[in-house]
Formats: C-alpha cells, structure tokens, sequence
C-alpha cells in the first residue's frame, strides 16, 4: 500500500528534479513542506482540478511562494491541468512553471507570490472575502458561501512587517476560516535562525488575537492531520499551525541548512536523496499508485457537484440573490452601470461644483456606491481626510449583510494586499485609500495588483505641495512618476469634479489590473467641456482648450491642480497674442494607449513648442515636451507652509508658466 | 511652587496656541503627552541645551511626529536656541518649526518624523550604534559612550508593520538603553480604535524580548517617573512605557476624542481649556517660573562638562582610540583613504576583472573595509546574494569591539530606518541591502534617507530582468528610475568593476545624503579607460569610447549591464561606417550636477541622434534622447527565464541598438 510519506516524497522529488533541471529553483521548502502539503491535499482541501474556478473552492496559496515547485507538483499530482511537459519547463520562457507562482500564468495558482509577506495578507483578503461574502448571499439552510483559506508561509514572510499589519486585522476581524501553516525550519538564507529572528511567533499571533497551534512534526502526517482538524474546528478566530520541519528533507548531507534553501542539490546529492527516500522512479516519473494516492479529480467533482444541487436549490428560493451573486462572480457590472454612471459624469459637468478632487470623489462614491454593492475598501485611518466614507458605508466588524467599508488601522502594505485577496477572490472590486506620499509604504502591493494583474482601486488624496503645512515628509514629489512607471498601472490625477468621477468610472471599469486615483487636498475649479471633450477624459489625455480662431503656437500640458493654472496662463497668453492650447492629461499611461492618430491630434509633431505644468517631479514630463520644452515642476522636496505660498516658493505659478511659454516659442 | 502639572501645561498651552495661530497641526498628542515629556525632560533626559550635538547626550525623538509642537515646546523651554518668535510662526515657510521635526531645520531634532513607525527603527539605530560604539570605545574606568535613547510613539506607529521589524531587532540585540513611551490613548484619526486595532501590545513586545511596563496612568507624574527608572535599570532588554493617557488633556469638550488630534481647538474651546488647566498666561507667554523649571542649561552644561574631564582622562590613557573616537564623531574620513581608495580603483582599471557588479562590490568593502571602521551594515538575509559579508565582517550580536555586519533578517523596511538611525547617531556610515526590487518594501525610508539628510548607503543588487529565472516579482523594471525621482538621492549603476568601486568611493565620500548603488547578479565585461576616463566616473556620466578619427554620427548612452551591449553595438556600426560615441552615465544625478560646459561635452547639443540602453523604464531617459532618439528599454514586466533570453525576448539587443541607431541618424 502506498503511504503518505511516498505520496510526499513525490513533490520531494518533483521538485528536486524541476530544480536541476532549470539548475534554478528552491528545492528547500517543497522537501520540508511536503508532508504538510499531501495531508491537507488529500485530506482537507477542497477544490476540484477540472474546474480551477469552482467558486466555492478552499484557496490554497503559498506566502513563502520561492517553493513553487511544491504548488506546481500539487496541482500536477492531484488533477489540474498543469501537465509533466510544463513542469519539465520550471522557470523557462513561456512555461507555466516560472520561477514564483503566478496566478495569471498558472491554473489553480490563487495569487502571485515570492515577495515575502504579501501572501499571508492575500489569503486575509480571501478569507474576509469569504466570510463578507457570506453574509451577504448565505440564507437559513443555504451556505453557497463556505470555504477556507489555507496560507503557507516561512520565516522570511513572519519577519516582513507586512506580516503583522496583516495578522492583527485578521484577529481583528476574527476570520475562522483561515489558516496559516508555518514552515518553522529555523532556516532563513543567511543561515540559522536566532541570529536574527528571536520573536516568541506563538506569543506574537495570540496577542493578536490568533488561535496557535504548537510544536507539530510538520513530518508526522497523522500530527499534521490533528492540527489541520483542530484549526479548522476553531471558527471564532484564525489559527495558526507551526509547523516544525527540517528544510530539504530527503537530502541527506543538506537537509537542515540553507545550502539547499535556493539552489540545485545536484546530482550526486539527488542521488542520495532518491536512496534515503527510498524514491525508485526516475525524474519526472511518477508511478502510477502515487497519482492514484494524489488523484483529486473525482473528490473534485463530487464537491463541485454537490454545490451546484445547492446552488441550484438556493437560486429557487433566492432567484434574486442568485442573480446577483451570480454577477458579482462573473465580474460584471450592473446593467444600469454604464447609463447611471454616465449620467453623473453628466450633471457633474453641468453643475460644474468648485471642490477639491477628495471631495468629488466622495460625491462619485455618493453616486456610485449604490450602484456597487461589489465595491468594497477604506482607509488607512484616514477617513476624515481620504473622504472615503459615503452614505452607505458599513464596517465590516459588523455582521450585516451589507459590510463594505475597511478600517484598516495605519497599515498601508497591508491594507494593499489584502485588496489584491479580496479582488483576487472575485465577488468584490477593492480600494484602500491613503495619502500619496503614503503609497510608498504599500508600494510592492500596489506593484503586485498590477502584475498578478489585480482589479484593485488605490486612492491616494493629498497629491502635492497642496497639502501645504504637514511639510515635506507628507508632501509627494517622485509619486506620480513613480507610480505611472509601474507596467500595467493606471494612475490618474483629475483636474476638477468631473474627470475624477471619470476617474473611478474608468477604475472600475477597468478589469485588467490596477489604477491609482490620485485627488487634491484643495479646491479645484470646474472647466467647461463640450460634449466631445467630456467623452475624451477617458481617453487619459485631451484638449481642453485652443484658441477661438487662430492656430496654436504652443501646447501647454498639465494635470490636476495645475490645469487651472495652465488655462490661466492660456487665457493671459491670449490677451498677449500668443495662442495656445491646453492639454488636459490625466492619465498618461491610457493617453499613450490611444491610437497614434488620436495622439498625433492632441499632442501633433509639428508643435515642439510645449510646456508640461504638473506639482510633482520635473523630468518625467521629458517624455512629452522632448528637450525642447519646458517643464514646471518640482526638483526638490517640499516645505511646511500653506499651501498657496508653496506653489510661489516653488515656482509653479501662472507667471512660470507665461515666461517658458514665451522661450519654448522662441 | 510650581507643580509639575503646571511645567506640564506650559507645553500644552504652546501646542494649542501655535496650532491656533497656525490653524493647522496636532494639538491632541501634546497635550496628552505633556506631563509625560515633563517628567522624561526635567528628571531623565541628559542632555546640552547649549550644545545639541554634544556627543554624550540622551536621544530623544517623536515617532508620533505630528505631535511636533511638544518637542518645539521642550526645546523651547529647556533652553535651546528655538526663540518664542519661531513657535509662533509653526508651519510657516522658513520657520524652524515646520509641521512634523524636521532633523535639518531645527537644533536638538535627532531625527525627520512623521511617516509612522519609521521613528522607532530610527531609535533602533541610535540604540545600536551606541551599543556598538560603546563596544568599540570604552576601557575599564571610561565609559565615555553611554547615554539612552527615548522614543515616543503613538497607536499609528505600532500599527505599522514596520514597528514589528524594528522591535524584534531591537530584542534580538537586547538593547538595554532603548525606551520606548507608548501613547495609549485608544484614539486614532478615524476614532475609537477597538475597531482596527486590537492587539494585545504588551504581550506582543513580550514576544519579541522586550521589557513591559503596563498601565502607567501617564498623567500622574510620580507613576509615569517610576515607570522610567524601571525602564532605565532594566539594562538587559529594550523597554515599553506604555502610558494611559487622554488625547487633548485639558481640552473640555474634545480631549479623549479625535476631533482633537490634527486641527485647531478654535479661541472658545482653548479658552475653557485654559480654564480647566488653570492656565492664566495670554499665549506664547511663559511665566518665569515655568521657564526656571524647564531651564536645563545649568544642569546640561554640568553634564557635558563632566563628560568633557572624563574624555580628557580618556584621551590620555587611550591617545589612539580618543584619536579615532573624535574623527569618527567628525565623521572624516581616515587620513590614507583618499590615497588607498583612488590605488584600488586604479588597480582594478589596471587588472580588468571581468565580474558581475555585486562580486565588485563586495571586491570594494574587501579593500575599503579595513579603512573604514565606520562602516556597518549588512543584507535583509540575502547576504549570500547581494554579497555584503567581507573578509572583516564581525556579527553585532558578538559582544565584540569589531562588531559591523548587520544581519536584519527579512526586514528591509526595518532594516533602511534603522540605518538611518545609525547615520543619525553619528560613528558609523550604515549600509544596508536586498534585491533592487525589494527596495520597494524599503521605499519610505530611502527616501527619508534623502529628505533627513542621512549619509546612508542603499545596496541593491539583481539590477534587472539580468536576474533570471526568479521572474518578474523579483525584476526590477520601474525601480531605477523611481529611485532617481527622489530628490537628494544619488543612484549608480555601474558597468564593470571599476565602475561599482568609484560608486561605493563616491557614496562614502558623499556625506550630504543617500547613495543607491545597483548591482548586478551577472558578470559584465571590463571596459578600457584613460586616465581622465577614469577620473570622469565621477562626475557621473562620461565619454567612454568616441570614433577614432571621425565625428559621432550618434550617441549611445548605457548605464550597467547595457555598456557593454552599446560598446558592441558602436563596434558593429563603426565597421559599418556609422561612427558613434557611447556615453557611460552610472549614475544621473551627479551627471545632471555637472556645471553645463561639462555636460554639453559629454552630450553635445548639435546631436539630437541619440539612442539610450537600460533594462529598466524606457521613458525615464526621455530627458536625455528627447522626442527625436529611441530608447531600448522596458516597458512591460520581465518574465522567469533565463537571463541571456530574456534580453533577447525583451529586445535588449546589440542588434535593436543598431537599428535604432540607423532609424535616429534618418
């Protein structure tokens, strides 16, 4: 009979054989995990590898995701569609085995992980996914909702201070149905341990309001087995489970050190390996009684099943709540989306409100909101200031079915990547709110939403010297930039009320990855707009303004608050017989989108005479007004002051931008 | 007689009234503070109104930064040369008391607050290196380092995951003359925080080695002194304070509430505060009682003097450790490192290695680090990788006088505040390293190191998709440039051996802020070069190789592993009778603070064929290629492949630069 150690040592050495293969992996953390990994494989986890997106799967992910070859042997073993030709391919062009799992790379794979931390904060998002989910569709006799969350992590993800924004929320919000399995190896890269890590981990999650589950042989299955049941019986709180394994287990003359953390073992080693294994198959064979141990297919389909006669049941006596559940899963906005959601933009532009840019997006989350019961999102104790609370605002802490506002506490990282989970999860579209500067606590989130890609909304207020007196360490200079230069990131920075409500319209219509919604602290004012131009703000870049009867000498090219002082400066330069055009820009990666004709009509070739006016750093501009133009920006960091002496100080002034008008035309 | 709650109510009532006169700022923290501050400056704190940088002095720094106006308050009031007329101009341009401590703005700040949690890792820091210098310096009978570090926090910072980072460290370390006071006054900006924040503290800093002290009523001036004469006599472990206390004390109908933490209480209610603290003085009016309580002028100068007869023993007993002590206090370099530093660079332009960039550096602190006993610092666990353990790195954790290699685990946020710290301290020039794309987890921070100033040293190396297999979590794309944005900062990416070495002499010898050295994980080529070559690298950007005996039809600009792909590139078009000159430009910023001669030299005007190579944003070299040149580059995230493919794949070719060559010379 096969046991459960053979069925392990079949990712043992799967993943031993990818790794030298590719001579490139991490063969450490799949020989110590494997054990883990087939028990709650075979015994807990839910799911069904013919349909990788059977809603009411359990979410397997792996925080310490350097040991993907332990998700790909798993998913391969048990029934997905990942055949032994791509795990042949670990880490090569184009395989659907790279180097980290990569969810939009790989069925079964939940999240992208390796950049350690993040993964515990995604599986807190997919468990408060779940457990909000529930509330909201889950009727008496009817759990259509109901699954786990299972996280692996190591030392390296409990050291990452993201670590601990993401364990308190979850104890917090009391999320039962999470699980976190420790891998405590005592081995991170640089060796043993307790030089550098002394933390009490067990102490550390109960003061966070964690159940902790001690000193398991994270190689005796039937011990694991006791505490995977004993976390999954605790549903008031998450557990966590630690795990003590020995890293590269089977690999006798590495097993237990770093040396064999991030690394081919080798063939000699492999070798030894097999024998101390007792692993008789040759690399990349598996016998046939080890995938019949692993085969999931059939559980599978079963589960699936089963959920659809009640899915089926539940839709009979809830068709409503089917209906709409049925969409928020399939990611589709509400049919009268697209005509309400229009419709504000419209009034926006016809009342044309003075207001600053966070004020009109609490007006659109006004307007859109209850439209939305999908979107969900907070703040990083910023409320008052982020104006990211709207009527129909209702804190998640509470048990109502329609919990949809996150008190996030002061964690920007985490609050990040916990929206990557809850959009990763489906039902919801996240934001998280900040201020800007403040984006470069959660930036490799923001980074990650992007390539996973996430649908995820980050709104960061307070975008310039605007904010005025908090002072520089609260004043972004670099983050436009920054951020726009994130591939596959939208980042927009509205002028007034009308193209921030375009703004969030564009966000979350926007399925494909992120977009950062950028809003001033001060007022804006409103610009009048012609039908046309209105459409065009979508398109990231348009003119706002040419002149009456004569053709332009220069194009003036501004974001946000500086839009005003560019149309201005326009109307002065005017009255100077120097005719411009104002572009209104804000968003410049959708701009560059647009096809070169549209482009070529807002920005033509003809015209180097151009001058770029935005309140953050100066050269990225460069890549519009070329070295011939101007541009007025920042170079240096703020200063505490009110605002309005700032923007002098600095010289971002309609009289600024009047002067290098004139010497851009020469 | 005075009482202490009077002292105490003096900072009170300058917080309130240079917020009200500002109409902008935190008055809550002070106020709830106050007694707090009173005790810590008037029965603990040992420090020099009359010299802040007197070496021997307690640190004392705000990781509640926003509570600025309690640390002007002190400064004030204890002696310090910040006059009542800048108190009254708090936030004002120009003011030595702008919105959050600024360390380069005001005497007696230690260090730049605001951004939360970052003050406690940089207290970290201050603790550390007095630990270290401690090791260093002192002989039996001359303890002549040896002063406390205090660090108030509020709920915000011990949100942040970064406070996990920093306290574990902290307990690692057991640093015994680290205290940290704790404002629990269960009040964030967005209310009550039982809703996001409901750790148990006290149990988590147990967990991570600390010493506790629990429920202090931090307005009762006898419990709150109590509680830091356990702190102070607990030499073993770091200790918490955590203080009870009442946000906006004295405020009648906002303390204990958020409505008082960032605005002004407006003239009626700081009247009835007045009222209810008894306090009868018109604002910014100090009774001279008050000031005699504070006055720490007679008590600092006897404490610096006696420090001063204790170094003068010192310094005889121990000429050559005095010596040393003062000159790294001085923060000079060693007297050969001008001589020694500029031979090892030489050596290597005469020896040609052919390394990846990460192997030179560390080739580089092999040859510097014996000269340089001020440098410390270490790897976020990537030692092995980013190549940051010398030949003379001794562990922190050894009780050790040689002590300089920093091991922070997988704390990289942590691990950049808490350099900054220890530039902060004085005695060292910290390093710290990771992956160029987990400066992302560190961001904030660097820039702090930027905005402080502080001379630190951030080594990033795996500079690219160069990186490999890992795949696209792990490459680098947008980092470069997003690096270069921050203002102050000084980011290099050299192209051989020689390169990376005049990049560590040049942010060694830079004291006036950070330097991001970027390094590669593969091998690059060495690059011949004259002497005025040599000595241009610099000046960050330099001719590399012109035709021989022929004008450059265009100019091909590269930074690391991009030089030798451009070199290649310019040889293929010299054969094919298209001269070119390469431009080596490691590092933008310095180029770019090249006086205009110099640079017009380099990149002469009357070219406008340009093409720019680096695996890194395309856009970014928009400013020096303008609208007319090309740039190859990235413009997508990598992919987990080998390296030598992925360049192929992304198109970083020798042969895409010599059509792109072609297409701007027309």
């Amino acid at each position: 009979m096969t046991t459960r150690r053979q069925l392990a040592n079949a990712v043992r050495a799967l993943a031993m054989d990818a790794v030298e293969a590719a001579n490139s992996g991490h063969p450490g953390m799949p020989m110590g995990m494997a054990d883990i990994a087939e028990v709650l494989w075979n015994d807990f986890h839910h799911h069904n590898p013919a349909n990788p997106h059977w809603f009411n799967r359990d979410r397997f992910m792996l925080s310490n995701g350097h040991g993907s070859m332990l998700q790909y042997a798993v998913l391969h073993l048990s029934g997905y569609d990942l055949p032994m030709s791509e795990l042949k391919r670990f880490r090569q062009l184009h395989s659907k085995t790279p180097g980290h799992p990569e969810a939009h790379e790989t069925v079964g794979v939940e999240t992208t992980t390796g950049p350690l931390g993040q993964g515990i904060a995604n599986g807190v998002g997919f468990a408060l996914a779940e457990k909000v989910l529930a509330e909201r569709f889950n009727q008496p006799g009817f759990n259509v909702v109901d699954h786990h969350t299972w996280v692996f992590c190591g030392d390296g993800c409990l050291m990452e201070g993201i670590s601990q924004e993401a364990i308190s929320l979850a104890g917090t919000w009391k999320l039962g149905k999470l699980t976190l399995i420790y891998d405590d190896n005592n081995i991170s890269i640089d060796g043993e341990v307790p030089g550098w890590f002394t933390d009490d981990t067990a102490g550390r999650f109960e003061a966070c309001g964690w159940h902790v589950i001690r000193d398991v042989d994270g190689h005796d299955a039937e011990k694991v087995k006791a505490a995977l049941a004993a976390a999954k019986a605790e549903t008031g709180k998450p557990t966590l489970v630690m795990c003590k394994t020995i890293i590269g287990f089977g690999s006798p003359n590495k097993e237990g050190t770093e040396s064999c953390h991030g690394s081919a073992l080798g063939k000699d080693e492999i070798a030894a390996a097999r024998d101390m294994l007792d692993w008789r198959s040759p690399p990349f064979d598996i016998p046939a009684d080890i995938y019949a141990g692993w085969d999931a297919k059939e559980a599978g389909a079963k589960l699936e099943s089963e959920w659809n006669a009640l899915f089926a049941e539940y839709a009979k006596a809830h068709p409503e709540l089917a209906a709409e559940f049925k969409r928020r899963l399939a990611a589709e906005l509400p049919t009268d989306w697209a005509e309400k959601s229009q419709a504000f933009v419209e009034k926006l532009q016809a009342e044309g409100p003075n207001v600053a840019s966070r004020k009109a997006s609490q007006m659109t989350l006004d307007a859109f909101g209850p439209l939305l019961p999908e979107l969900i999102g907070g703040s990083a104790d910023l409320a008052g200031s982020n104006l990211t609370i709207w009527k129909g605002s209702v804190s998640v802490t509470e048990a109502s079915p329609n919990a949809n506002y996150i008190h996030s506490g002061v964690r920007e990282f985490g609050m990040t990547a916990i929206g990557n989970g809850l959009a990763l999860h489906g039902g919801f579209v996240p934001y998280d709110a900040t201020f800007l500067v403040f984006s470069d606590y959660a930036r490799n989130a923001v980074r990650m939403s992007a390539l996973i890609p996430a649908h995820s909304i980050h709104v960061y207020t307070h975008d310039s010297i605007g904010l005025g007196e908090d002072g520089p360490t609260h004043q972004p200079v670099e983050h436009m930039a920054s951020l726009r230069y994130i591939p596959n990131n939208r980042v927009w920075r509205p002028c007034d009320a009308v193209e921030s409500a375009v703004s969030w319209k564009s966000a979350i219509e926007r399925k494909d990855g992120p977009s950062c919604l950028v809003f001033s602290r001060q007022t804006l004012k409103h610009q009048q707009r012609t039908t046309q131009q209105l459409a065009d703000i979508a398109r990231g870049g348009y003119v706002l303004s040419d002149p009456a009867d004569t053709k332009f000498k220069a194009i003036l090219i501004a974001t946000g608050s500086e839009v005003e002082l560019a149309m201005e400066a326009a109307r002065a330069l005017a009255q100077q017989n120097v005719p411009v055009r104002v572009v209104s820009m804000p968003c410049t990666e959708t701009f560059d989108a647009q096809p070169l004709e549209y482009r070529e009509g807002v920005l033509p070739g003809w015209c180097r005479a151009r001058v770029a006016v935005e309140a953050g750093i100066a050269d990225f501009w460069r890549k519009y007004v070329g070295l011939d133009g101007e541009v007025i920006g920042m170079t240096t960091f703020g200063a505490s002051a009110p605002a309005p002496q700032l923007f002098d100080y600095f010289g971002i002034t309609v009289a600024h931008v009047i002067d290098a008008t004139r010497r851009v035309i020469g």
